[in-house]
């Protein structure tokens, strides 16, 4: 006899090589459980991505250790849960079902990615089976994460007679991700008859923010369940037999990009800052919009008491950037220091002007101020331990408007994956809950302030057509003509292109930033230094 | 009738993405040359490897210009070349056969390496099929670099009637690599026998190091030909008929690995800075080992004149230490200038130290020293528009003895991947060509000079354990019982490992430098930064 199952999706934080950790909240949380089905997600007991850890001997070792663990405990639920599995010379992106103490199934992850961030094909071997058991009267098959998007392994599944897909997930956030996934097990509900418990990770690992927003979609294609963003949960879903309607559903509100970037960054934020092990972070706060943003970011992910703002202003600071600074500072009740920097410039100029030997000004004067600061606010880092946060967003990153160890100095770049037009909708949104970023940061025409009166806009076009050229380059691999073909002067495309391409070598001393677009630079995108492609064009 | 085939082996330096410029050079070569055939290396027309450039459409259209405007040529000789071709929706990495201005054969790498530095996998759909064409009465078969190491490939070959195999290679260099490229093929030889002509790439490409070594197998597996290492070289050889001996061999000659190694770092520093159009080198010359041996291979990759030295004493800088930079700047003839740091160090720590809050001394004002040095260099580095090298060493690197910002500024490291007692014996070697390097650098107790009478081994075990403990727990996984079964204190191998795990923040933001080990940091080893594996333990 059928009968409805309670199953428990664990949406729940677990780190990179925490296996002694992870195993413990993982039994921690089944035996808090009443329900009969618990699903963690997709490598649950190494967190995701493990990467070359995955090649060490030592490493399996302790996986090995830990399912013991878990089986010894000899559970009353039903587990599902993920790890790296070793049969033989293969390894396996494997799922464990375990029952009793003991593993009554095990599935091999079939679509293994190995595109955008992924790597999976460096490491794990493709199953060929599906995995199924039952549980009261219900049927259920196991699939991991790819395996949805690829169709093939799901509808294998139903051929074994599934009624439920259990869904193991690492699905790292982007733009626009959550729809796709809600449309994507909705199609593929509709089509196999089907239903789909879909558990994602909810974590900031490096460059990657796993979003939560785990899914329940029934077997006729209706969404039942839907988890929060960027927060953790344990939600207990009744599935219901096969054929009966669900009276009610739970679905956490669909949030704005603005809300679901800005609680990616400060989930990323608060994860690099807290499982690295830092006591609080230190940033620079020059008046402009980014530092303005990124401190806002930093107090929301770890509290104002954990944040240090420094202002290094020097002859070409307005008083406009100085006031509004403190004034942020002020509102957010951070702790606030002010150092100017001609000393250490005035120091560094009379030693320098003899070896220039009469060469004129030029961008290394700019570039000195930057770098000056950058060591400042490692000496603050460095004497205090708390983490610097580098400011820099995508489109200075994309086209190299900013200093190499000057700048871009830091351990973790809040905004490195976000456009400076969404900078903007991100500062409105913040201020919309709260106002904390002055409105003159926001207004006033965005300047790095190291020359007089310079604007970003001297050297760069209009931001709304950088961010486009960017999107249409670096996102969608567009060429130049196809580019001028968009509206654009060829002069100046051809000036972003080659300033993006003669910048790799800046980015790849970069420090990683959370992944909020279709292409972040990092693992999403691997290009030469060494390349001619702007000779070509 | 068989007669012998006269093959020109191109071991010749192809660029990433320069598709214009390589396909020039193809046409160049091939129209001085008298030989029947020519082999190119891996990727000819792209260079090695493209990495996401693969991605684009534009690429692609680059390189079907390029085979267009190499068929229009109708060159008399047989051209064999390589690049990626897409059919349909599926991406090769090809190798075409072109014959009076017609491609005849073409031929899809079958074994796809995706392990190591290798991302192929990415990219590339694997080919099912040997490739085989007919040359005055000769059998020939295509291969492409990996197809070689699996041998499946080659065995398809030899059924499919070849007398020799062509192979297409882009293998990265390593210590070892060339005797184990020289065992592969004879022994693939006495198995099957077939023959083997070998060709690889000889660049430097960002941190992979293509040798060049190329060879010649007869099908009865003797060693016929031995290119040179890290030199072009356009090399001609008479296949002889099967059956037929060879007269004579033209064998260049095995290096040493101080050799070899010294010829890799110098033709991959030479590389990075032509390539990518720099008029010239900075460095910052210490007076220790490793800035001594990065100016000598400096100065042998691009010449004295286009090197410039820079001494940055401090307080702590041993007069030992001016005199010896200063002499070895003068014995390599390079532009020598030094300047004291001090009045930069006054003025941060007069603005620091109200921020300091009585804080005792710690590794800030260390840092401190290290950073201003790099700012310093990189202000020369931006004023002149030559290159800063770095110069820290690959122990260095393992754990953390640098400093981010500091030592660590630089475009290319050109000793990364060199071990510290290999640094001493590359010295050595150098020297012993000619004395460059001062005899009390190489006799001295390595010292950072951060601190009064410091010397490396205060923080450090020595290097000859250091070094064994870094290659076993780097390069070979082994875990800490195994380490310290090897005859180590477990609390120093605890602390060692725990300071490579910790430390990959700081390797993250390195620049890139040559591979010479079997693993270097970098594309070989993936590591996530935040990660727990030293709770682990």
């Amino acid at each position: 006899m059928s009968s409805a199952v309670s199953i428990t999706l664990v949406q729940q934080p677990f780190i990179v090589a925490a296996v002694a950790q992870n195993t413990a909240k993982v039994l921690e949380i089944a035996a808090g459980s009443q329900s009969d089905l618990l699903l963690f997600p997709e490598l649950t007991l190494t967190g995701y991505p493990p990467e070359d850890l995955l090649l060490r001997p030592d490493f399996q070792l302790l996986v090995e250790q830990s399912l013991q663990q878990i089986c010894a405990a000899k559970l009353p639920n039903t587990l599902v849960l993920g790890h790296p599995w070793r049969d033989g010379e293969a390894l396996y992106n494997a799922a464990s079902v375990i029952q009793n103490g003991a593993v009554i199934a095990r599935y091999y992850k079939q679509a293994l990615p190995n595109y955008g961030v992924f790597d999976e094909k460096r490491y794990f071997t493709e199953g060929t089976e599906a995995c199924c058991f039952e549980l009261k009267g219900q049927r259920f098959s196991v699939l991991i994460c790819e395996d949805v998007w690829q169709g093939a392994p799901a509808a294998l599944a139903k051929e074994q007679g599934a009624d439920w897909a259990l869904v193991l997930n690492a699905s790292p956030y982007e733009i626009g991700k959550a729809q796709q996934r809600e449309e994507l097990l909705q199609t593929l509900a509709k089509h196999l008859h089907l239903g789909f418990v879909y558990v994602n990770q909810v974590v900031g690992q490096d460059e990657l923010v796993f979003d939560g927003q785990s899914l329940v979609v029934s077997p006729d294609a209706q969404l039942v369940f839907r988890g929060k963003a960027c927060e953790p949960e344990l939600a207990t879903v009744n599935l219901a037999v096969p054929g009966q309607q669900y009276g009610h559903t739970e679905l956490a509100p669909r949030l704005s990009v603005e809300a679901e970037v800005y609680a990616a960054l400060v989930m990323a934020t608060r994860h690099y800052i807290q499982h690295n092990g830092f006591p609080g972070a230190v940033l620079g706060l020059s008046g402009g919009i980014d530092s303005a943003l990124t401190l806002a970011i930093a107090v929301d992910a770890i509290g104002a008491d954990k944040v240090q703002a420094l202002m290094l202003p020097f002859a070409y600071t307005s008083s406009m950037s100085v006031e509004d600074a403190k004034a942020q500072a002020q509102v957010m009740g951070v702790e606030f220091d002010s150092v100017s920097i001609e000393p250490m410039y005035n120091s560094f100029m009379q030693q320098l002007t003899p070896l220039f030997k009469g060469k004129g000004k030029d961008t290394t004067e700019e570039n000195l101020q930057a770098r000056i600061r950058g060591v400042l606010l490692m000496a603050m880092s460095n004497k205090t331990g708390r983490m610097l946060l580098t400011t820099g967003n995508k489109s200075e990153n994309a086209v190299g408007y900013c200093t190499l160890y000057g700048d871009m100095c830091g351990g973790f770049a809040v905004i490195k994956d976000v456009p400076k037009t969404l900078v903007y909708r991100l500062a409105d949104y913040r201020n919309s809950l709260s106002p904390v970023i002055p409105q003159r940061v926001i207004d006033r025409p965005p300047s790095a302030e190291l020359a007089p009166d310079q604007t970003d806009q001297d050297n760069l076009p209009p931001y709304d057509d950088l961010d486009a050229m960017i999107e249409a380059y670096v996102e969608h691999d567009k060429s130049l003509p196809a580019i001028v073909a968009m509206g654009y002067d060829e002069a100046t495309v051809r000036r972003v292109l080659n300033l993006i391409d003669i910048n790799e070598y800046k980015r790849r001393q970069s420090a990683v930033g959370p992944k909020v677009t279709s292409r972040n630079f990092g693992k999403d995108r691997r290009y030469p230094i060494t390349s001619w492609m702007r000779k070509q064009r």
